[in-house]
Order: structure tokens, then C-alpha cells, then sequence
């Protein structure tokens, strides 16, 4: 039989569709996305869930002329089925294909680009007043996970949104997940509101429902609608919602697309700042992804009939993970900290382990680095992991609250450098550049597994100020690296006489791949310290040598490299210069070799430039 | 007649005193805050306005064991006076004296520094749970303005709260204002739970009151509870704080010590998340601050007659204000954006001539700035001026909603470089490092009024991607800066054999001093294009000089003279090299030349150097 899916080739065509056959093809996208995704990898179980929700949008909204801004922009791939990418779906995430996330070079659906937590309010805001200045009248929608309400920005935007009364549509998509289980009082009002629903649903709905019924007539709904003007004095505001200036109309279910679509009806008419609730389950329809969200969450490649994933190797979360918890064991002073991924960041045996000193605070990193300066100011050992392109969201308070006062909270940093498929938003190679500045902060970077649980000890054990450690995805590892880590001591690993390599972290591999096809002397420097930097090491061997080579997987400007350049030029050395890291400009997505080639940090790429510097 | 100020050397010899003294007490204090702040200058109209507040506050809690947070911190002169640093309040904000805001350094009594707002709930959080870990039983409270509750930190931080039950008091100080008035859908709730005070206290107090009533006996009161028990099931939850997981008490009397001193009694005896909304108002008993209390929220050193400053002379702020006015008679495109600051940033005119193409976001400097990327996305052309210090809380917005996507968004930066008496927190000296490794950005920096003016109109204008204009507090000029920027153009100022000066922004003046004085050939380079940096004219000079000095008002790391030094280094310039400026540590307060001399920045330690390396 052939597919509707095939034929929906842009948001137009679903507009001819009855509900039956919307109904259809969300079947059919379904399995698309389970096939398709268990090829690519990807952010499957979101999209699963947000199937009827995105067909409904679609459908009632007049897109691209109507903006829908997705937030994190994870769940945008029934979107971009639906929008002429279904055939690009096999690109998903791969170099030179399409990304995983919302793109308006990719797009003209593709209103605003996301990827981080909870700015949709505030860009949709944006576009929203920008059509009242120029006096133009589509429909401005934000679409949005529960997760997502516990970031501040949600919060900060629905302020001035709800304030203003400009029209503008908040639809949450409410599956009481972020990646993990959602956390915070948001999380119980939300419950609440879910296991009320004849009670909480707006006034604009229940009286248009009631008037639709047919037989039953008015008498009766204007008697109903008596008794409820009467309660509803009483109790409006009914919802947080409500207090910020938002017509609150649900909760919906959000795989009843005819209801879906009545509910956007509504809101479409309704002309003001309008919050519809949508009750959605994560992973729906993929039982494996049902029973098991956080794993389905953000996925590589996995076989569709079993659901599961190639075993990989051990990587620097996994021990990062284990190293914390048998420290906390010890030294009953250290709590743990994350911002919603107790997972992600390795955190799982801990969080059973020590129940009591483990917090989950949402999707809120602003406030986790603060809580975790609270918690140092009164004696504890705050540890708190985060993803480099997430603690960026707490540059103030790592600065402000921890920095300025020199609180002992150690800041492990996954995901350093490139994170690969997920692209530009993700990619990790700022925090050099953004923390080598911060007064008291220092900064170890880890070459190998080992040497990360030597610097978890030491930074939890034996030191007594700010402290980060960042390390990469997945579990690269230099060859020789000696045990012993000591602060601020950079370890030769190599010794030779006509090139310098100076690496950090995942590029010490990298230096030591280099050396072994140079032809010629190298001597390598690992620097496990990035702040402060290990001067005399740097100079003595630049000196010797006369050629230094820096290496490191962080943007170039403010990096190591600049760092380092800062010393020589200052200390007056005379040597032969160069830099290998990332412009500061985004970088795509792709594999970490691919990305490594593409920017010139590659093996062949350092070799090239050794070469003809020699000549 | 003796005061009792007179023998209040710390919290405990409050408790003693009657309501009737410590009304008295207040009176004193009062006078004392004018007398002393018209002298010293600082934050005068929201310390008038907490006088009661801190007094029952400090009468009430067991300070310190009993630990208060106050948010921003600014409010904390009364706390400061009554805990032993009365004869240390005629040195506040000068330099080796007393911090404007609370400093652990300082005092026991000062719990958790702050500056910046919002973090409050946070700090405190993480100390009750220290407490609860620790099986303490001392109470937490945090203080805080309603214009901290348009920050999104709170609510990320009441969110984890109120959901955790943890014992922890939160008080609200609601004179409707942040700076300016305040703004949002917050606001206008709170402004409804002040209209409506009997109607929306607590069960607890309520109930607490009514036992109190001696001769109306528990009848009565019991039938009103029953009554009211029948309505509360109804109207529960009543507001934001309720549905957030904190009991709110309130709105009580924020100048009424008795009523406070009742409300913390009750708060105290709860022993979970409570909310204790208070009303104040702002410059209380100063009739020039009650009446312009923007004037007085920060203030130089004041007639206390006339409530009169001095007049100052043109700043960076005010040529700003009348640059964007004038260019957006013309560019209709043009709106402007504030985080709670529409007159320190100088917006006042542009906020009355365009009132529908200006937006204050309350102090959300996040949302501001992703706002602004969904004007910029529709067309428009934002322009939103923040302090350095603050545009730093949307880090994130700035690198992943504006610079990623590549949109049009005019960053003036006011306050970059030292601010002088509000100190650590609020020194703008990172800028240049947290902005230059963010893809797509631009950083300009003016010598003179004239010359942004000149780059305003560029920004806007002629150009279309996300640029950075920083420039200093106060109206430092340059002598011979031309006319005719040019994006990425260094000036030579002033030719010279000798040594080049490398300056940005407000250096340029310093280098002009420094080579009127230095008795060798100078040559001077200004920048006014930090990125992207003119690297030819760089390095011809330096090749020229064979000295190279950089002086910019930035932390060292990742500032300027690094970028310099990087250049230098890459390119093989041989010559003697060195870097002026702040280090990347905490930079106490003082005027802008104490701090300038303390770090080696002034005439004269730059001619030192001089001298020495000519040797």
C-alpha cells in the first residue's frame, strides 16, 4: 500500500487530511523515525513523543509563515519530516548532512536555532514583538519540554511575555521527563494540574466545548457556566501560568490529535499570551524507549528490534562516576550536583549510594553552581558535573559566587572539546577560553583514565579553591602517561631536540601519534595543569628545541596556545610558533575525527605543517 | 540626650530593647544612613527602606548563628551598623575601607558575599542543606528586593526548594521598584497581593492572629476557620510562592517593627520553606530619595539639605543615550533593550521618544539578550547596553542565540574596565576575554565620546553581525584621536623609533600621558578595534620599535596584550614585549587611579618599566 508519508512533502499537504489519516500517518512517522534513527543515532525518544503533537502543530498553523521556535530543538525531527527533510532523515547528525537540531541555514522552517535548555520563550518573544512592530499577524508559537520550565530564562521570559500581552503560543510538551526524571516544585504543580483536569481547564475551553455539545443545549451550559463563574472568583489564578498572564487551557493529551487541533484552534483565536498544556509520553510507541527514556534520550545507532546499543569501551564519565563514589565513601564531606543528568554525567552509582548528598536541581545550571558556592561557603565539598557547552550558562555564578569568594567547588567538565554529532551548540571547546581567566580558578585537564581518578582525589582530597577538570567524550587515551600527578608540574613524555609538541588532554594522544611519524626529534610536553601553567617546562624546552607546537581541542583565542604564546613572547624566547586549535567560528557537526581533519588537528594535518616548516 | 545607636555594638543588644526603642533605634539609624552615605556616596534610597526590616531582622534571628543571605547585597549598610561596624561606615566604598556589599572578610556576620542579583536563594539553599547534613538546627534566611525576582536564579532556586521541604525563609523586600520601576507579570502579582492583604495571608498567621485576639474567644475563631477552611480548599494554591512549595505569609508592614518582628517569630517556628512578603518603601524618611528614589539608589556624596550632587561632566553613558536616540529618529529598525537600568545605561530619552521600540526585561539579563536574538532574527536591530559586569550573566545567550547564529545585535558595554567603589563584583575587566573566543563577534572600544558616537552609528548601520562597544564609567577622553573609525583599523597616533604603546578604549589616554612623559621616541597605536585585531600595523610597529608595551583596563589573561602577544609569537617578531594590565585576581575598590596605581596601571609604574628595561 503506498505510504501517506510519502506524499507529505511539505506542511501544506497535511492541511487535506482528515483526522483519520493523520492518525495514519503518525503511524507511519513513527516507524519512520525508529528505522531511520536506529541507523543515525539521535534524540529518539523525545521525537516519539512528540509525534501528534508536531503533526497538530503543522497542521493548524500556517508554517513557515507561521513561526514555531522549538526548544533545545532535539525534538524538531518530526518537524523536519514534515518539512521536505524526510529523504535528508538518513544525514541525520552525520558530517555533511543535516543536523539534529533546528538550523535556518538548513531550513526556511527552521525559525531559530536551538540546542541549549529553555531560551524558546524568549526568542519567540522576540519574533512575536518584532510582527507587532511591523504590524503583520501570523502566530508566533514556543514549544517546549517540562524540562525546560526549570530553567530560569522560562521563567524570566514568561515575566515580560505574560506582562505585555503580546500574542504569543506556549505549548508544553509535558512528558514529567527531562532526561531524567523531572525534578522541583514546577514539576509537582504540573502533576498537579495533570490530575485535575476537568477542574484546571480554562474558562475559553470549557465554555467552548460546553457550547459545542449539540443536544444537551444551552440551558444546561449556561447553568454549569453559573455555578463556575462563581467558583472560579474563588480560585483564579488557578495555575502559575495564570499569575504571569498566561491563559492557561489544558491539560491535553497529546496523542489525541483531534483534540490537539482544537486546542491550537482555540489558542490561535484567543489573540493574547496563551499556555497550552500537553500531556505526552516519552518514547511512545517504541517500547523500548518507553520502559527505558533516559537511555533512548540521546542515542547512537542501535538495533530497532531489541533496542539495543554497541557496548562501548569504558569512557571518562563512566570513571569519573566510580572515582567519585568511592572518594565520597571516604570523605563524607562531598556532595554531588547535577543539572538534570545524573546519567549523562556518570553520577548513577552515586545518586543510590548517597541519596542525602546528591542534588538534582532541573535544568538549571545557574543556580547549581550557586547552590554548590552555599554548600562550600558552609564547610561541604560541592562536586558538580556539567557538560563544557552547559556550564558556559553559568559563566556568572562560577565567576561571582564561587571565583570572587575562592570556595572549594570542583567542577568536573565532560564533554570537553568535540562532542561530535551533536553539533555546534554542543561542542565543548570554549571553557579554556572561559575559565583561564577567572580569578583563583584552576584549571587540570587529564590524559588518561587513570590520571582523571588521580586529579578527582586531588581535587577533592588535597586542595582547597575552585577547581575544573575537563576532560572528553568517550575515553581517548594517551600512551605514556606516569602516574603522580603533582599541580601545576607539566610531565615531559618524550624527550628530543628539534620540535616541541605541547598537549593537553585528549590531544596528548594526538602529540604522541605526531611524534611517532615525525622523523625527527620531538619532545613532548603533556600539561595534566592547564592554570597555572607550568612556565620553566615550557620555556626550558622551547629554548632547547626552538620550535614549539601547541596542541589542545578548545577555540584558538584564549586558549592553551594563546597562553603559552603569552609566556614566550613575555620571557622573551626565541623560537619557532605555532598553534593547533579550533577557529572561533561554530563548528559543525560530524565525528571527532572527521572534525579533527576538517580543522586541521589531525595527525597527516600537524605532520604537513612540520614538514614544511622544516624546510 | 545619649543615643542607643550609640550602644549597639551587635545583634545582641537589640534584644533587649522595647518596640518603642527600637522604633527610636531606627530613627537614629536613619539620620546616621544620611548623614554618613551623603559624605561616603553609595546605595542610600533601599538601605532607608530596610532600616526596620534589618533592626527586626537582627532583633529576631540569632545572628550569626542564624545565617542571612542578602541578595545584591547593596541593602546590607543597616546589618553592617548594627554588627559592629558603625565607625567603619565613614569609609564604605574608599579604598582600604568597608565594601558597599557584604564581604566575609569583613565580618562574621556576613554571610555569603553578593553584588549580583538573584543568587540569594541559591547561597542560601545550599547552606540549610550544609545544615541539615551537618543535623544542625540554626535558621537560614535570604532577603531579597522584588526586583531580584525577575531574575530567573530564583526561580530555578525556589523551584529546588520548595520542592526539597528543607527549613529555609524567604523574604521578600517589596518596594515595587528594582532600579528603575520595576517591571513584568511578577510584578503585577505581587502588586495584586498587596491590594488584597487579608484575603491572602497565611492559614498560619491568620489563624495565629485570631488565637491572639484575648476576649473574641476561641468560638468565634473557630467558626471563621471552618469557614475559611471551606474556602481555602478552594482558592489553595493562592500564589506563585504556594504553587512553588513555600507556606507565604504576608503582605506585613516593612516599617512596622512590631508586625515584622511578629511575622519572623512566625516564619522561625514553621521549620519549612517559607515566603514572608514584606512592603517597604524605597528612600523611607528622605523625602529627596522617597521622591526620585532611581537618583538615590546609587549615589556619589550628596548635600543631605538638598539631597543635590555634584554636577559630573559628559560620560560614555549619556553620549550613548543621545547617539541611539538620534540615530533611531532616522533607523526605524532600531529598538532598544534594558535589564532593569534604562538611566545608568543612558536610555532615559530613547525610552520617551520611542516608547513602543523599547523593552525593559527587569534584571534578566539572559532573556534580554535572547530577546534580542529573536528581534534580530525578524529583522529589527537590537541594541541592548548592560554593565560588563552583568552582560557576563548571559555568557551562554550571547555565545549560543547571538554569536552562533551570526545575528545583528549592538552589545554597548557600559562600566568595562574598573567601576571603582562598588568593587570586586561589579569590575568590568573581563569582557574582552569572555567575548573574544565567541564565533562571530566583533569588540570595539572608544578613546573618546566623539569616537562612539562614531561607533554607535557603525554598529548600527553599517554593519551586521553581532558587535561589542565597551567603554568605561565616566568620560575619560584621549587628545588625539582623528575622526573617521574605520572596523579594524588601529590609529597611529603618534609616531615613534623607540617603543611602541599598544592602548584600548580608556588607555589610550594613559599611553598619551605615558609618552608625553617617557623621554624616548613613543610610538602610539590605538585600537578601537579589538577583534578583529589590525594585525599588519601590529607587527610593522613592533618590527619597527623592537618594544612593544600593551596597556588596556581588562584582566590579563585572554585580554588584549595576549592576543598581541599571540600575534607577536605566530608571526616571529622579534622584540621586547610586555603587558599591562589587571590581574586575574578579585580587584578590591577605590577610585579608578587608587586601583589603577595598586595594579601598576598609573603614569607612573608604566615609565618605571620603561626606565628599567632601557637599562
Amino acid at each position: 500500500m503506498d505510504k501517506l508519508l510519502d506524499k507529505i512533502n511539505s506542511p501544506d499537504n497535511l492541511k487535506q487530511l482528515t483526522i483519520s489519516e493523520l492518525n495514519t500517518l503518525s503511524a507511519e512517522i513513527r516507524e519512520f523515525l525508529i528505522d531511520s534513527v536506529s541507523k543515525t543515532g539521535g534524540h529518539i525518544a523525545s521525537n516519539l513523543g512528540v509525534v501528534e503533537l508536531t503533526v497538530a502543530l503543522d497542521t493548524v498553523f500556517d508554517v513557515p509563515k507561521d513561526k514555531i521556535v522549538f526548544d533545545v530543538g532535539h525534538q524538531s525531527y518530526v518537524h523536519k519530516i514534515l518539512t521536505g527533510r524526510r529523504d535528508k532523515m538518513a544525514t541525520l547528525r552525520q558530517f555533511g548532512g543535516i543536523s539534529g537540531f533546528p538550523k535556518r541555514s538548513e531550513s526556511k522552517y527552521d525559525i531559530f536555532n536551538t540546542g541549549h535548555s529553555s531560551t524558546s520563550i524568549s526568542a519567540a518573544l522576540g519574533i512575536a514583538r518584532a510582527r507587532d512592530l511591523d504590524g503583520d499577524n501570523y502566530n508566533v508559537i514556543a514549544v517546549f519540554g517540562d524540562g525546560a520550565l526549570t530553567g530560569g530564562m522560562m521563567y524570566e521570559a514568561m515575566n515580560d511575555a505574560g506582562h505585555s500581552h503580546t500574542p504569543l503560543i506556549l505549548v508544553l510538551n509535558d512528558n514529567a521527563m527531562s532526561i531524567a526524571k523531572n525534578v522541583g516544585a514546577m514539576s509537582a504543580h504540573l502533576r498537579k494540574l495533570r490530575m485535575a483536569p476537568a477542574y484546571f481547564r480554562s474558562k475559553v475551553v470549557v465554555e467552548k466545548i460546553l457550547n459545542k455539545i449539540p443536544l444537551i443545549g444551552k440551558g444546561i451550559a449556561s447553568v454549569i457556566r453559573r455555578i463556575k463563574r462563581f467558583f472560579r472568583r474563588l480560585v483564579i489564578p488557578t495555575t502559575m501560568f495564570d499569575d504571569l498572564g498566561f491563559t492557561y487551557m489544558g491539560p491535553v493529551d497529546g496523542h489525541d490529535i483531534e483534540a490537539l487541533i482544537q486546542y491550537f484552534e482555540y489558542a490561535k483565536a484567543e489573540q493574547k499570551p496563551v499556555f497550552v498544556h500537553v500531556q505526552t509520553k516519552k518514547g511512545k510507541g517504541y517500547a523500548p524507549a518507553e520502559n527505558n527514556p533516559q537511555k533512548f534520550h540521546g542515542i547512537s545507532p542501535f538495533d530497532k528490534e531489541t533496542g539495543e546499543t554497541q557496548k562501548r569501551g569504558e569512557t571518562y564519565s563512566n570513571r569519573f562516576g566510580t572515582a567519585i563514589t568511592k572518594i565520597a565513601e571516604k570523605n563524607t564531606r562531598v556532595v554531588a550536583i547535577t543539572g538534570a543528568m545524573p546519567n549523562g554525567t556518570g553520577l548513577e552509582e552515586f545518586t543510590k549510594e548517597f541519596k542525602n548528598r546528591f542534588f538534582d536541581v532541573g535544568i538549571a545550571e545557574q543556580h547549581g553552581v550557586t547552590l554548590a558556592a552555599g554548600l562550600a561557603s558552609a564547610g561541604y565539598i560541592p562536586v558538580i558535573p556539567l557538560y563544557s557547552s552547559f556550564l558556559q550558562r553559568a559563566y556568572d555564578q562560577t565567576l561571582h559566587d564561587v571565583c570572587l569568594q575562592n570556595l572549594h567547588v570542583v567542577f568536573p567538565i565532560d564533554r570537553a572539546g568535540i562532542v561530535g554529532a551533536d553539533g555546534e551548540t554542543h561542542q565543548g571547546v570554549y571553557d579554556i577560553s572561559y575559565l583561564s581567566h577567572m580569578p583563583n580558578m584552576t584549571i587540570l585537564s587529564p590524559a588518561t583514565l587513570d590520571q582523571l581518578e588521580e586529579m578527582i582525589d586531588f581535587a577533592v582530597n588535597r586542595f582547597d579553591a575552585p577547581i575544573a577538570i575537563r576532560y572528553p567524550r568517550g575515553g581517548c587515551e594517551a600512551k605514556n602517561i606516569p602516574s603522580g600527578f603533582e599541580l601545576g608540574k607539566a610531565q615531559h613524555i618524550l624527550d628530543g631536540n628539534n620540535v616541541t609538541i605541547i598537549a593537553t588532554g585528549r590531544m596528548v594522544k594526538r602529540a604522541e601519534e605526531v611524534a611517532a611519524l615525525a622523523g625527527r626529534s620531538v619532545e613532548i610536553i603533556a600539561l595534566p595543569t592547564i592554570k597555572p601553567l607550568d612556565t620553566k617546562a615550557i620555556t626550558a624546552s622551547a629554548k632547547k628545541t626552538g620550535s614549539v607546537i601547541t596542541i589542545e581541542d578548545n577555540v584558538k583565542t584564549g586558549g592553551l596556545g594563546s597562553m603559552i604564546a603569552t609566556v614566550l613572547e613575555e620571557e622573551g624566547v626565541r623560537c619557532k610558533f605555532k598553534i593547533f586549535a579550533f577557529p572561533d567560528k561554530p563548528i559543525t557537526h560530524g565525528t571527532i575525527d572527521e572534525l579533527d581533519k576538517l580543522y586541521g588537528l589531525d595527525t597527516m594535518s600537524i605532520l604537513e605543517y612540520m614538514n614544511k616548516s622544516e624546510e
